[in-house]
C-alpha cells in the first residue's frame, strides 16, 4: 500500500499531547481525515485551529479504521471502559506505551471481537511536553516496534505496518510484548537510568556547566526527565530493568578493573570493541541523526 | 581587545589535524595570519591549498606572538626540544591537551625565561579525525579551560584568554592543572567511559539499532572511540576517572536500590534531582546545542 493509499483512511488520536499532536500533525502531512479527542477542550480547540485535526466530536471515531492512543494506560482503560461504542465496529486500537507487560490482555477482554488492539511503541519524541511541542517530523527515520498477537487479524497488523511506513518510520520491528519490555530495558531504560546517575554524582557543581562539552551534554540530555512517567516505566518494568542496570555495572566494573591493574591491553580491548558495537549499531543509518555530519563540542 | 585586535596577531598551529585544522581555519575566519606546520607535507600543502594557512615556513614562526600545539604531548615536549630556535622571543606556547599532570614543568624548564608556556584544553571537537574533518565552528560558545601558573606573565594569561573569546568560546574557566585533572575526569573521561560500558553491556545485539532511540543513540555517540588516545588518557588520569567511576556507580546504586525495593518515593526523588541539576546545567546556555529545540528520537 502506497503512503497515497494509506492518506484515504479516517485515523483518530485520543489524547492531544506532545506525542498525540505529533501523529495528528503528520497524518494531516499525509493526508488522511483526523479526528482527534483529548481530556481538555482546550487542546481539541487548538488542535483544531491549527489545522491539524478535522473533527474534535467524539461521535466521528465511528469513521475510524485506526485509533491511536496516546494517553497513558489507565486513561486508555478508562476510554475503553466508557467510550467502547464510539469506535468502529472494525476499528484498530493501537497505544504508545513504553511497557507493555499484561495491558493487551485488558485491552482485548474491554472490545469486541470484531475489533483488534495492536500495541505499538514509537522509539521516538521530543524534549517538552504538550500540544506545541509536537513535531511531523519526530518519526522520521525512527524505529515504530509492533506487537502483534496471536489474535490479531493479519489485514490489521499490515495495516497498523502501513500506518508506521507512511509516517515515515526506518523501521517496524515485530516482538511479543514480553520481548519488548526486555529489550527497550536496555535500549531506553537503562540510558535514562544512567543518565540520571551522571548528573546525580557527588562530583556535580554549580559550575560544571563551565567545564563540559558535547560528551556530557548528549549523555545528560535525557535527565531532565519526567519524574512521574519514569518512576511508573521503571517500576513496570522492574525485573528487566534491573537486570540492565547489573549488566551495565559488570561491564563498567571491566573497564574500572583495567584502569585500577593499569592493564593497558585490557583497556584498549575494552574500548576498540565499545567502537566497534557503536560502529555496527550506526551503519545501518536507522536514523537520519546516525549522521557523523554534526558539529558537536567535546 | 575586540576581535579585530586580536587579528592583528600572527598565530602558529602546530599541528593541521582536525582540531588543528580548525583552529586555523578559525583564526582566517577572524582575520589573523597563520603559519601552520605538520609532520606530513601533504596536510601542509593541502592545508595552503584551502587557504586556511598563509605559510608552512617554520622559519615563519618567529612571527607568531601565540603558538598552539595540537599535537599530543611527546610530539609537543619533542618540537620543544628540536625547535625552540624557531619561537619568537616573546612567544606564548599553548597546548590542547586532555590530561595536563605535570607536562607543564616539562615545557617550561625547556622554553626561555622570555616565553611563555599557558596551558588549554579546549572542550570541543568534531568526530572523525584529519584535516578534512576541520571546521571553524567547533569553538562556538563552547568552553575552553585555561591554566595559568604563577610564572605565566599576566599580560600573557590575559592574550590567551582574548583568544578564547575571539574563537567564539563561551566561557574560559581558569584552574589549576590538578583541579583542571580532578574536573575533566567527571565531564569528560567518565562520560566516554559509560558510554564504551553501555555499548559493551552483554544485551547488545546485531539488531539493537531496531530497537533504539535517541537516548541510547546519544548516549552511545562517544563509544565509537579512538582507543590509543583514550587508553592513555584513563591511564594518565588514573586516580581521578576511578574515583568518578566509583561516585557514579554510588549513585547508579542509589537507584537500583530504589527500583529493587519498590521504593517509589526514593525513585521519584532520586529522577527529580537529576532533572533539576540538569536544567540548572543547561539554565546558563553553556552551548547553543544547550536549546531544547532540536528534535530528537527518543
Amino acid at each position: 500500500m502506497s503512503t497515497s493509499d494509506f492518506s484515504k483512511i479516517t485515523v483518530g488520536v485520543i489524547g492531544l499531547g506532545l506525542m498525540g499532536g505529533s501523529f495528528a500533525k503528520r497524518f494531516k502531512e499525509i493526508g488522511n481525515r483526523v479526528i482527534g479527542i483529548n481530556r481538555t477542550k482546550s487542546a481539541e480547540e487548538e488542535a483544531l485551529r491549527m489545522g491539524i485535526i478535522d473533527s474534535a466530536d467524539p461521535k466521528d471515531l465511528k469513521e475510524c479504521r485506526i485509533v491511536v492512543s496516546c494517553t497513558p494506560e489507565k486513561a486508555t482503560k478508562a476510554f475503553l471502559e466508557e467510550n467502547l461504542s464510539l469506535l468502529a465496529r472494525d476499528a484498530i486500537l493501537t497505544d504508545i506505551a513504553g511497557v507493555k507487560d499484561g495491558f493487551a490482555d485488558i485491552a482485548e477482554s474491554l472490545i469486541l471481537p470484531t475489533q483488534d488492539f495492536i500495541s505499538g511503541h514509537p522509539m521516538c519524541g521530543r524534549e517538552g511536553a504538550g500540544l506545541s511541542q509536537a513535531s511531523a517530523d519526530i518519526f522520521k527515520g525512527a524505529n515504530y516496534i509492533v506487537i502483534p498477537r496471536k489474535s490479531n487479524r493479519k489485514e490489521n497488523v499490515a495495516l497498523i505496518e502501513e500506518m508506521i511506513r507512511a509516517l515515515g518510520c526506518a523501521h517496524a520491528p515485530a516482538v511479543t510484548a514480553h520481548e519488548h519490555d526486555e529489550i527497550i530495558a536496555y535500549t531506553s531504560d537503562l540510558p535514562h537510568a544512567a543518565a540520571a546517575a551522571l548528573m546525580n554524582s557527588a562530583s556535580y557543581r554549580k559550575d560544571t556547566n563551565r567545564f563540559t562539552g558535547g560528551s556530557f551534554r548528549d549523555e545528560t540530555r535525557v535527565a531532565d526527565i519526567n519524574e512521574e512517567l519514569w518512576t511508573s516505566l521503571f517500576l513496570s518494568n522492574r525485573e528487566n530493568v534491573l537486570t540492565e542496570i547489573e549488566r551495565f555495572e559488570a561491564a563498567l566494573e571491566t573497564l574500572r578493573r583495567a584502569i585500577e591493574e593499569k592493564n593497558e591491553d585490557s583497556i584498549r580491548t575494552f574500548l576498540s570493541e565499545a567502537g566497534r558495537r557503536r560502529r555496527e549499531w550506526d551503519s545501518h543509518g536507522s536514523s537520519e541523526y546516525g549522521s557523523r555530519e554534526r558539529i558537536v563540542q567535546d
